[in-house]
């Protein structure tokens, strides 16, 4: 196989992503869409559109059967995820799964061994990772321009319908968690989790959740994720001993703003004072890097080509799938334990 | 004495907030300041300014036996607050005293039965329960504008010089709480802390801190206060069944919008399924309220002397201040208790 | 024709715009777009796409010549729209062109006069009619929610460079001349015109523009356009009797604010006085509707095919392409006329 | 005279703008404020506050005849400043005006005469001039950091009352005319002006307003001034042929903005084509210089104190103020004169 013939795709399922994904390994020179499969034939004839030889197919075993697919993207719901992709890895064919990557972690780490003995790429379609903007906080982390990584802030909320299978951590989390496995120099290892979870409408599944990551050396990664804002927030605050740079992803003038200046420390060791009462808004320069604009999920779909044709791990493979699981199960457990927090009666006992 | 005769103030303590204090009492028809004391008498010369007959003074015993002073508002360290409001009261002056009122619950607690027992005003400057904005959230969560509260999110960043008494939590956090108690029907009545801090810089004292207040009936207030920030965020969230609104503080042209959609629950009780794949930015239409520009600190000091002229509590009181410094109490327990943390070898257990 | 079948389409132009229109008339229900042609049987093929049955064609006679081809979308320089829309309508196509509709008004009178009679369908592209926000705009102005009408004030900035062929006004005003046309109800109709083109860079082109257009009744409209803008602005101002609107459109969480407040005509002829100190940033609510995201180019696309269907004028017809047009020209002579500035000799007389 | 003394003001006029002269001149080393003066008693008294001994005075011949008075600051309005000026200047003190310096450019020639003849300072209070963001503005134009300046685009609306007395072209542009001269190496030299009011309310005032001012060298300054906004606007774009700035006045968190990209011309010479469909909203890097936040007024006060005790010109001395004055007569005889526009027959001409 050289770098000029397109690798040979199918998409499983057409629901929500199906289509994004089916848009995106249709164009460019990397891959040839061959077919679309769910079980709902209209729905996957939707997605190929008309005047197009794409096929719609409604079995994912025949899908499987082929021999003239490579790989396969799969965007159906989580808990299908281990069996769809199981059964592409064994036919043989290199798999791309939606984000999170199974339901369990036991099943993840089931589909990383086999992709590895089946010598396959696997890859999670963590998609917030082939934005030009979190390459570019990675890069700049990864160079040193921050310096020591203080705290990582993650704001990601918006009107959201309550699912019936999924909280709000399990539906939105997974975004931050794969965003700060990808830029922490280590990845994602938090030494421990503290989550709290609010259904303040009733409706049996956590709406508004607060994750607290402590990392070691101090640092700490804290995420809030809501689905009954009717208004979206998506804002990330990496703080750092040199710089400090804030994301502001529905700001597409000015996504990403790196400021110059963090805490000088020998002035606070030396002086441990109140800052002075005319404090300016901001105590140095600021620069806002110029970012291509660029699909993300074109990207990813690059990605999952090169590596399958070089023979490499992607950049977002199995193994960063199963990192943000282990933080979602770890939530599960401390949601589960009361969330630790200091009982009320306790406040009671200071009351007047 | 009349409604046409100003009360006399003086203000000790001219540090960082003094001036402010100074000014507004200086200015309006309500107050006629006496006197600055610090025991800096340039530093209090300062204040008073050229061409003035405002007195400087050293000595909080000589500035409380004076006949010609009604009131005092003390601007020194938390610490001293206790000591120089209750010496005050004992001489018979009414006191306003920066937040927090206290450094523990019991002096507050002993405060406010003084001002009782000697019926004279206690007020705590929550000054920012004294902006247009607040008030707007205030009147339209009394009218029932948000319908029932989901929760409350507040952001409170800025770039803060570590201090050597106090922490993060101490130094930001009243101005969240003290909004909460302004806010929030029933006053802030927390049904648990949990609080996590961070130190990333090793300054001996938490530098970013995260308080998850849940409140009766499913509903939960957050607080993120961080001093490490070279840029100001100054954010706060709503939740309401009916609307939700955002105050962003650093937007002078736009500081409060409604939102006129919250989760529709037929729709969601029903449906349980995921919104659409073509979510809009935002559902329904917002609505940003004309805001009277006027300092909050010039409505704090007429609330006062309204007070004191009406004989009843001002609208942040004693109590207030108390139920402020309880919740403080309160993380810090949660602090000294590991702040519930989910331990980190549950983590170590499910990893690979 | 029913209206369950599509359309027949053909896109002419495979250039800037053409991948656009492509895409357009081939997703949803009212067209089948059967051919892409252009001079560069490769871009044409890349427009296409792989696994795809559209045709690709090099030749406008062929493509005009065939008989199940309903429509063309002219995706061709100005230069070339009258010719090849004459083409067309001979051929008794439907026709929709890019703006400007042509580039003389004698070629659009010509163009819009064989339409009428040959009974075609003559449409412009003029896509900002085709946004929500445009359309709430009109919706807005024609239920007199802004009362009459005091000025129209439109910036459009960005990084464009220099061509050979048309300066900034014919390259970016129409924009804004086709909005002003959409919106004012009585259409584009200025009682003159003033232009002014600066050339900093020596391009032999005016690279900076501003157009004056007086309206009936004291009302004017103003328009800026630069090509020599780093940074986008995208700022329309509609300011009425009742109430004043704010288009950014760069800011797609809140594109539209409508002021609740204008002038206040009786206190300001008793008056005449000058506004007291302590203005505030805005006197009277504001209100931010919802608009929904949808792509502009998919309802002109509904709207060209809607008005075939129902034998009437589309929305944005050859008469607002020629009255686009009659502004740029009249720009021209004033451009020509020297901008009727005050000579410079009379500021010289006036200096010490 | 020594640095250490205080030189001793008084304040002409307790209107609008007097009371924040009174404060400026009041605080801070340089000055000693003596008096404030108004045919008003009250309202001066109001101005000077309890607790002052900073005298009141209604007679300004009573207020000159005072030898304890080294200077006059006089906020008076605009046709009593020649008058008052000349008078100030001949009883020897020195003396900042409001702007515009007067209400003809003759008037001007004479004070700025007269000061020179007598050996006194005359300067006009061009506040915006002394503000951190146009002293940053002014320091990179000079140092050469934007290249050749293309362009200057300012916007300022809002809100105003009208007035009987004066247009918004008096009203409001001085501010921009103002910045113009401090920041343009050559100051402000238009060879020619273009006028247009638009005076929508029939209120016998221009209320919007257009000043078009070709500067050498094919660059152009733009200034729109509007009185019927409810919502400010207050930007300025200086664009030049290696960056090009953005200044947003109500965007205390980000005043300034420069972008690291202009045209680049080679490319653009040679290739003359249309810019790639894919433009990204921005190309180069941004940058948002750190400000200091300080009142302008007091640098204001000090730039004048410096002035007297160097015995140099201030920043914003007499020429400056005739220089604005000279571009605002020459744009009324713009509006006179028809505002050179292509008459509207022209028009009608070339319609179908």
């Amino acid at each position: 196989m050289t770098n000029q013939t397109p690798l040979r795709a199918a998409v499983i399922g057409a629901g929500y992503w199906g289509p994004n994904l089916a848009r995106n390994f249709r164009n460019g020179p990397d891959w040839d869409l061959v077919a679309v499969c769910d079980l709902d034939a209209e729905r996957a004839a939707k997605v190929v559109g008309g005047r197009s030889t794409v096929e719609v197919m409604t079995s994912t075993t025949q899908l499987l059967a082929r021999d003239d697919i490579d790989a396969v993207a799969i965007a159906t719901p989580a808990s299908t995820h281990a069996h769809l992709a199981l059964a592409a890895l064994e036919a043989g064919k290199h798999v791309v799964v939606e984000k999170p990557i199974a339901d369990s972690s036991r099943q993840a780490r089931k589909m990383i061994e086999r992709a590895r003995e089946l010598d396959r790429v696997l890859m999670v379609d963590h998609t917030f990772c082939y934005t030009a903007v979190v390459a570019k906080i990675r890069d700049m982390i990864a160079a040193g321009e921050l310096g020591e990584i203080h705290f990582v802030d993650s704001v990601r909320i918006n009107l959201g319908l309550v699912q019936a299978d999924v909280d709000v951590f399990w539906d939105l989390a997974p975004h931050d968690l794969s965003i700060l496995d990808f830029i922490l120099p280590g990845g994602l290892a938090p030494t421990g989790v503290s989550a709290f979870g609010a259904d303040p409408i009733g409706s049996g599944q956590s709406c508004v959740g607060y994750l607290t990551l402590p990392l070691a050396g101090g640092t700490v990664a804290h995420i809030h994720v809501n689905w009954l804002s009717p208004t979206k927030i998506r804002q990330m605050v990496v703080g750092g001993s040199k710089r400090t740079l804030v994301w502001d992803d529905l700001n597409p003038q000015q996504r990403l703003t790196v400021y110059d200046r963090g805490i000088d420390l020998d002035k606070m060791v030396d002086g441990r004072q109140k800052v002075a009462a005319n404090v300016s808004y901001r105590l140095g320069d600021a620069w806002a890097p110029a970012l291509p604009e660029r699909e993300a999920l074109g990207q990813m779909a690059a990605e999952f080509a090169a590596s399958i044709r070089e023979h490499r791990p992607p950049r977002t493979d199995g193994e960063a799938g199963l990192r943000v699981l282990n933080v979602l199960e770890a939530a599960g457990r401390s949601l589960a334990g009361n969330s630790g927090l200091t009982p009320a009666d306790s406040m009671a006992q200071v009351n007047v």
